[in-house]
């Protein structure tokens, strides 16, 4: 099965990832407890999807790794930005992050703000000191999708657009910004970075921006069927903050189905790359999101 | 009076300064309340000096204006984002900027944040999208100037170093980081921008190096001997939280003398421009900083 495959190259490709994540932060030589919390959040975990992406892309079109691993890497530095500034009080108010404490815990609030700061701009480092991608091409994507009309567009939704007027539609608004963005980034933006061709840009932002909304989706139904063990996560959160999300507004199967349209039309985009070795990789992805519900339940 | 050109032309290009941040922020088309804490910032006001010596780089090199603008504004989009996050509780918390309620008062602390954010990374928006500069040779002064390895490193500093362990030397240490840095992308930076040759770069930087310095011990100086009328500003602020600064540790006059040693080194590392119609800028900012005392008593 497709998300089979999918799965093993996501395990496969983490510690590489890993490695590159530390090779090129102590490449910056920042010094002291600024590099400290940098470490502190880029080493804590999580999947690495965002890099595991570009990477396919690489692989994909035949590119080799040294060419798209500051780009796969400057995305996880935007993720671990985001996730730091969304844990502090005046957002998200999280004292743990995959089970250690946030980074504001760890350190203090204004070290955690800097660390943020900091990751943010040197994502943009790593492409500029470490890239022989098309910076030009991609960094139009990569910047569009992080700043004020991307990822931090996503979170003022997140922040400012109250429960009660929360529809389908709007929801979908907010995860677009809030998660597809950076899929595009990391998929279409990687094609840009890599030279490719303009349709085939275009092709995987029409499946990023899907797969990013389904992705979300998922996350929304787990948060209600799963269990604590299952996940690895706390779930039952969304509920406890009386979030208004998918599953709320039109039922676990009304929402189920929903993630399954939007994979569907994802895996419609990827028609161009039909015949190319490693697209079976952005297939299983969809797959995996699909049959989410399904494992964990 | 050297000095006199200098202020001529900051207070002259100011307006134009003004006119495209608000342009480039407009063509970025950020919506709703993210926009309006942007702008908010961005428009409060300042003397837009980083912008200003970017501008007066072109000049100096014969480029015309719009290749210059976006990076100006970028700096600029920079130096706001340094503010907001500066004012931030966790960190100056301060409730007032330029006479206005700071980014965090007059909208929340959430949105806040997320526009600092956002500026940061529309910094490189800007560069991305309406650049014809060198964006790889300046791109790297750029994104080192204000991350982990610059003003935020400075920030970092600041933050971190106990006022009691302060030493002329760690001072200089702090100010070069919190304030040269941002003077060295905006020269040296711009230069590499407009592809200069290496040495010009080069002489830039030391240029800017020592004039970030002076800048900031100038206006220690002034918090102590100037009056908030004189100032237009609050005076008296590092004596009330007890910071350590030049004055403090070596004496007015000893803090005059330093200031006067950084510009002579300033003046001197201008030496290749020195048949260059425009250069003349540059040495009345040296100028204007060293005579600033006598002014503000």
């Amino acid at each position: 099965m497709l998300e089979d495959v999918f799965l093993k190259k996501l395990k496969d490709e983490k510690a590489t990832i890993e490695k590159y994540l530390k090779f090129y932060l102590d490449s910056l030589h920042v010094p002291g407890v600024l590099h400290e919390a940098m470490e502190y959040s880029l080493s804590a975990g999580g999947k690495r999807l965002r890099p595991f992406l570009a990477i396919a892309v690489a692989d994909m079109f035949g590119k080799p790794r040294e060419i798209i691993m500051p780009y796969a890497c400057a995305l996880e530095f935007i993720h671990t930005f985001s996730l730091i500034h969304d844990d502090l009080p005046a957002l998200d108010n999280d004292d743990l992050r995959r089970g250690k404490p946030s980074c504001h815990k760890a350190f203090r609030e204004d070290i955690a703000i800097l660390a943020g700061d900091a990751l943010n701009t040197d994502a943009f480092s790593l492409l500029f000191e470490f890239g022989e991608g098309n910076i030009k091409k991609a960094g139009k994507y990569f910047a569009k999708a992080v700043g004020g009309r991307g990822m931090t567009l996503g979170q003022v939704y997140d922040c400012t657009i109250p429960e009660n007027e929360r529809t389908v539609e709007k929801l979908d608004f907010i995860n677009y910004y809030k998660t597809s963005e950076l899929f595009i980034a990391a998929t279409a933006g990687a094609a840009a970075w890599l030279d490719a061709a303009d349709e085939e840009i275009k092709a995987l932002e029409e499946y990023a921006s899907n797969l990013g909304i389904a992705f979300q989706i998922a996350d929304d139904i787990l948060d209600i069927t799963s269990t604590t063990e299952k996940l690895g996560k706390k779930v039952g959160s969304d509920a406890a903050l009386n979030k208004v999300t998918y599953p709320v507004l039109i039922g676990i199967e009304g929402a189920q189905k929903a993630v399954e349209e939007r994979v569907l039309k994802a895996h419609k985009a990827l028609e161009p790359f039909k015949d190319k070795e490693g697209a079976e990789i952005f297939t299983g992805f969809g797959d995996y999101i699909k049959n989410i519900m399904a494992k964990n339940n």
